[in-house]
């Protein structure tokens, strides 16, 4: 496992997630730790949403770090020609600059903190591990449905990358009690890559962990109208399992929608804001032990 | 008291407050009760927001009902016009044709199912006591700083208005615990108008209720950034008691600044997204029994 030298930490790739955008300009004015042991930068990505306290301007930044979008030529979109900025300054992708990107998100789900890993290897487990281990209330959710390099984030144009996933807490809306868990997850992950490149990892246990399953969208009529809500089981408590059979969805008629798979899942992006013009409810998972 | 004999139930005056435009579409394709004693019409005011899924496209509608805006020439904006015809179809605000007007909205903060009246008289009290009795849960917020007609809000162009206040719900979310509470306070509301009409008002007895008081900033420096958060002790519970000397915001340098008033106050709209941009933190209000 290689050393981390250089990690980014990112705020305001959505201009309305308050918590990374306060964060990132209170590091920005502190003194920091570890200044010996590698380079931190601070990056707000999104000048322009964030000044007008929108998640983007004309398209969603974090889907925008595909390697072929990042090739293609100059756009009328503002956050495709940024995406492309932001990955000559931190990336670029195919050969990084940066060891670690550290993306900051919030979401109006009742995830908790929770750490996105997008690759199932040695480095993001002991990371899992070790951030369970401190941070007993932490949920670790693994995207790897594609290869690294082939999602879309933000993050992933650097060696390698991670999101810190924040909630419930409403767009354009910062709640303290939400800043200080980030300030304890990221100070946390930077003890963690401290000790990694140190070799001094303590001993680890095998953590509870999500994995990505599909994304389940909203009874809708044909006229494309939502016929009914997430049912109350679900809410303020995203990663609870949901069993076969078990309702769903509350339907604006009364009656309940129940759940038809063939295996218990653990529901997480529970009613997420950002996610209602797809039409999509929650996100699936499988849990296992990493 | 003279008789209700038309009602107006508007969703959608903010475009991203959810339960309402919900409630209402329900309520349009729905066999309503009380057809023999009122008039009922259902009314989804700020279509281009609600399309857009936003809170207004140029203004904030609900700012927009003073008698003078709705005398005033035609303007470049969206909301200003939109007011005059809401004010042609619903009100006229001088002179009526509807004779209660309920808008229904949603707030990010913890206010659960609040009445807000904006004038102290025997409808409004009795209204107050009528759902308070049926759902104990409810909170009543009286805002009778000005006289009923100098208000700018939309119910404003009723003989009567009524906001139905329901949080804590993110903008552009809808919560389906948050939407039967909704119906509920509703058709309370409906039951109690039922009931003054015909004179059967049950003896009710003295309500909590607060009173508005002041908006309260966020601290900022000198170049309008703001240096701390609200509370943990003020979140996740609007209308609690705040007393001389309590913390009441937390500061991104780990300092907490107190509460400097001269007595006890009962903070709402307590991190309410939409307010971020007036930096305005909470409302405080006074406590009395009504």
């Amino acid at each position: 496992m290689s050393e981390v030298q250089s990690i980014a930490i990112v705020g305001g790739t959505h201009g309305n997630e308050l918590t990374g955008i306060q964060l990132v300009r209170h590091l920005q004015n502190s003194p920091t730790p570890y200044s010996d042991n590698f380079i931190l930068s601070f990056i707000l990505a999104n000048a322009e949403a964030i000044a007008a306290n929108v998640r983007f301007i004309d398209v969603d930044l974090n889907r925008q770090f595909h390697l072929d979008n990042l090739k293609s030529s100059n756009s009328m979109l503002y956050e495709l020609n940024l995406a492309k900025i932001l990955n000559q300054k931190i990336g670029p992708k195919h050969s990084p600059l940066t060891d670690l990107v550290i993306d900051i998100h919030n979401t109006t789900s009742a995830m908790g903190p929770t750490l996105i890993v997008l690759e199932d290897s040695d480095f993001y487990r002991e990371m899992a591990r070790y951030l369970k281990q401190h941070m007993p209330e932490a949920n670790i959710l693994l995207e790897d449905e594609v290869p690294y390099q082939e999602h879309p984030y933000l993050c992933t144009v650097g060696k390698r990358g991670i999101m810190l996933e924040l909630g419930a807490q409403p767009q354009g809306v910062s709640r303290s009690d939400i800043f200080t868990q980030c300030q304890s997850m990221l100070q946390i992950i930077l003890d963690y890559v401290d000790l990694h490149n140190k070799q001094a990892l303590p001993s680890s246990e095998p953590v509870t962990t999500y994995r990505f399953g599909e994304v389940v969208l909203f009874p809708m009529d044909e006229e494309n109208q939502i016929l009914g809500l997430v049912h109350p089981n679900l809410l303020d408590g995203d990663f609870q399992p949901v069993k076969i059979n078990e309702p769903i969805f509350a339907m604006f008629d009364g009656s309940e929608l129940l759940f038809k798979g063939d295996k218990t899942i653990y529901p997480h992006f529970v009613n997420e804001a950002a996610y209602k013009q797809s039409n999509v409810a929650f996100s699936t998972a499988d849990k296992f032990m990493w």
